[in-house]
């Protein structure tokens, strides 16, 4: 059962992961449309029966993951283990997507709410992903240079709207009443959202504008670069670490056919294309194997 | 003939080839103007000799590719190779951008769709140039991770669609009314579009909106983010592969002519600029510069 | 005293530190709650007691630091070293902070401005991040080359506010009266903001008008591809810096448990994670395992 | 002369460029507030006078420059060099900068063509800033990569294009009549310009519009993406040369005074900070000189 659920590399286990990312979606997507009055008031029934036809499964599902759980090294203890691994934010995801339930028939809640929080099943679809993982690595890398762009970002919206408000308050006085009112303006344009609702009339208002967004352009859109750049460091930092294993590898002399299989699952993990693993091993060896003296002709290294 | 629809490199392929492109610009600029009413009117005639024109050449060139095809060592049995060449991607397009008019003849087709697919022979484009070669090397290559991004986005989109659904919802019961509907507002605006077409009116709803916006400019600019670190990765490897050539060439004492003429080729072929090569080179050349053998003590080059 | 404001790294010291910045934070949303109408007319007998509360800690604060700067071996010299400190950017700023209030005692200011000016009490918190100031190093490295990417910019748009006005002028003579006016047009699109309070209506106005967005699009993401670029290229510069530490502490043979501490701190000032930096270790440690000694003929580490 | 013109580091030639650099943008003013209908008819007579003024200065320039250029060793030869100089982009812009004026004066011009030209005087700006300069060679080396991803982003806009114009053709009419018309909403969309004139309003439409924007946000951020690659690869390379030239000083033993100056204006000339260089070279000295055998004691290289 631990096979079953946790590794997925038997072909039950496969299977099973499968029917659960596919009963995900369908949840998202029977959350979106019974929101559509028309649908909700034809198929009621079949939703409430597809509701409680997951809510079994998903309960089913996280019973099994705390009971197996177990026999992961890391949660070995029967009892705190279980709890250690019940805090895991997998786990947590896990309870999250059936407590509603549990929840509302203890107390009253309201239904709209109950339905929202069902959307939060999707984040169980982050067990499944390999490149989803190194998405999450990177965003977890950057977080406080993202968390310090995004609060520069926050400075540049409120001095553009304080700016604004001073400007356009006695022409516009309905849009720029305030600068909680202006901030609506400001963050609009500074994301280059630009719905157009409001809009500086006055010259003054308009070169102000004008100023601000040519230059807030480029510190706004810092975060997606800080993020980007940091995928392309991350990605530097993995190759670096299978370097590292080739060199030790290679420094023993040739290396093994164990030594290569290793090497090999090594580049899988860290996600690089098998292309690239090769191309980087090739290179590793002939920098320290290749060279010959010309005059002696003996290997210099 | 192989030489002239397959290799570049003769004088009158080059002609060919260059007849070719025009001759697809020309039927993606016709299918443009032929939607216009007024121009339709008045040209229908040009428009449908042209289309039989490019009818003709196209078959030809599709039945010329599979005749000669076989003269690559990839697809050389004469019948089994043939039809795995047709099985090629460029081979499809070629097919796909003629299939509609022999269809058309069998059966009854939408106009207006049989006109639409002819825009597919902009894929035709494809086989010509090498940069686009190198862009679609980059997608390919960052395929997974763009899609995960992607996915991310669109979850992203969901839930902020769904919060909205539910601040907004009584204030504006006719732009919010479902999730479906109010996916349209977080779409179009998560992606910086703003069309200001549905905008948030509640203050809750505008703060919420602006969050939203504020912290998902970054997730949702991703994708490009990533495609375009790819593309630095791409090019980092095509150097890397590029030393490893050097590198191996030099491991045997100086550069002869001829090893200089095939770095020049496999430069050429990855896409590096000449001055660029030439640095490489020179950078790993003299990487050993300066070297003395350990063991007769006379510089190694 | 100096350590209570200047080194952070003592218990009672973290917590002015904290209090600080909170008070900070509470002066921005202070000024930005304090224009609306309703909430100022309630509350502002609070708001003039919170400001007199400000200013008597930001004075003194102001005080405190420049009395305790001597003991920054910078500003040692009684009088002349504080008039050194007090022309940082920093001690300007905390200036600035508190200026207004003792400028108003003086001469009558527009209130409105004296209340915007508070908002600067917000670069006051700089002193306190350790990501910003990676943000702001790279800002100030790149501020030349985005200096001249958005005058680029500003050409650009110039350039195609004549163009339009050229095309537009007669057909929409109120909104392309002038290049002035125009140029709101063009910054508004090439930002890609997109209001559509001005948009072109003529034939030839929308073909100029998509010209100029899809080629200028590349031009005006210049600023923050440069910006995100130098991230990458300061962190790898911090990086090569800490590579050539472990070089220098390498070369004296193993590496003692001083010189690791070294190591760590100097990790940590850069704004490598400790994982980066173990690996960058180790990773510099194996190139030199297994080369042996020319002469002794001993491996070398 | 020469050294007035060409060579900016005497003290009066730096004097002049200046002044040129003021002239050029007090022209670029002059013409856009010149488009002003009211600032026009007020200071027409100083507009005139400026531009007499103007076109002195830069006829006087334009000559100065084809009369010195025989100093430059490229355009030695009196007649043929100067014809080779005249034929170089900044001697083009500089003749088009004044060439309306003349040709005014033979034949019959449109004001309006004649003083937009004017704006192209900007141009002759180039010649004055190094990181401009920077900026032009990263565009030069992506000219090819950019132009492919502009292509494709062409592409992907007209296959939106036909789209939207099948789906929403009969519900709007007017917005849809035809592909060329549904351009200008792709094109408005996946530029995110997003003005909001023309919106899908069908559900089908509403659905295309989302699937294409969501998905074409990437490929259309591509060419800012990769121009900002490329200048990431401009300064590696920049930053490869002048490793070169740093390990082609040191394969000579110590770095005498000499070389250490001829070293420093190479990272001037590269564009890289004095910082920058300063750390590469100690970089390279280290991984070069600073091994000795831990056993024998004999330096390894």
């Amino acid at each position: 059962m631990y096979g079953l659920l946790e590794a997925a590399n038997t072909p039950l286990g496969r299977v099973l992961n499968t029917l659960l990312m596919v009963l995900i979606l369908l949840n998202v997507t029977a959350v979106i449309f019974e929101s559509v009055a028309a649908v909700q008031a034809r198929y009621s029934t079949w939703f409430r029966v597809f509701e409680a036809f997951s809510i079994v499964v998903f309960t089913g599902e996280y019973i099994g993951r705390l009971w197996v759980c177990v026999e992961d090294p890391r949660y070995a203890s029967p009892f705190r283990g279980r709890l250690r691994y019940a805090r895991t934010p997998m786990a947590l995801v896990d309870l999250i997507a059936i407590a509603p339930f549990f929840l509302g028939a203890l107390i009253d809640l309201d239904t709209r709410i109950v339905r929202a929080v069902r959307l939060f099943r999707v984040f169980k679809l982050a067990r499944h992903s390999t490149s989803m993982d190194l998405l999450l690595t990177v965003v977890r890398n950057e977080a406080a240079t993202v968390a310090s762009s995004l609060f520069i970002m926050v400075i540049i919206i409120i001095l553009a709207a304080t700016g604004m408000y001073l400007i356009e308050k006695d022409a516009q006085p309905d849009a720029f009443q305030s600068i909680p009112q202006s901030i609506w303006w400001a963050a609009v344009t500074l994301t280059t959202v630009g719905y157009g609702d409001v809009v500086p009339v006055t010259v003054v208002g308009k070169v102000f504008g004008l100023v601000v967004t040519v230059a807030g352009v480029g510190m706004v859109a810092l975060p997606a670069g800080i993020l980007a750049s940091g995928f392309s460091q991350e990605l530097t930092k993995r190759r670096a670490r299978y370097e590292l294993e080739v060199r030790e590898s290679l420094s023993e002399g040739a290396i093994t056919a164990d030594q290569r299989k290793e090497l090999r699952d090594k580049a899988e993990d860290l996600g690089l294309s098998a292309e690239e693993a090769k191309l980087l091993l090739r290179n590793e060896a002939t920098a320290r194997t290749g060279m010959l003296c010309p005059h002696c002709k003996k290997p210099i290294r």
